[in-house]
């Protein structure tokens, strides 16, 4: 079973790495940007039957900082 | 105008990333986990009738790298 979590910046955080991508977008010639947020995907390859709530356990314990990050699972 | 782009590396490019979060998963107990890969995921924020072609160009110029990533773009 694959699972993929989405694993983005809260608004309001700063984000210097999207900022250092539109700053290169626009260097490249690309109008119209009006703003760049990066996150991270995570893709998982998990056992068949794994629960939801082990899946989410994953997330707040490792791989988001839900302090700054929000996250979202989604079951493929 | 919304689009997220999903960057993830090729099949059979290692990802040391995604196996330290495998590692980092089995030490806090989480079994049944069989892979883990690690992605990107850059949203942003367009003047509305930006072209599916440009979004294409910033992936192929900037944002991936093809060599060892794969990206998929979707529009919000």
């Amino acid at each position: 079973m694959k699972a993929r979590i989405f694993v983005t910046l809260k608004n309001g955080v700063l984000d210097p790495q999207g900022k250092a991508i539109h700053h290169a977008l626009e260097g490249l010639g690309f109008g119209g940007v009006n703003d760049v947020r990066q996150g991270k995907l995570i893709e998982l390859d998990l056992a068949d039957g794994t629960s939801d709530a082990d899946i989410e356990a994953m997330c707040t314990k490792l791989l988001a900082n839900t302090v700054i990050e929000n996250f979202r699972i989604e079951r493929a």
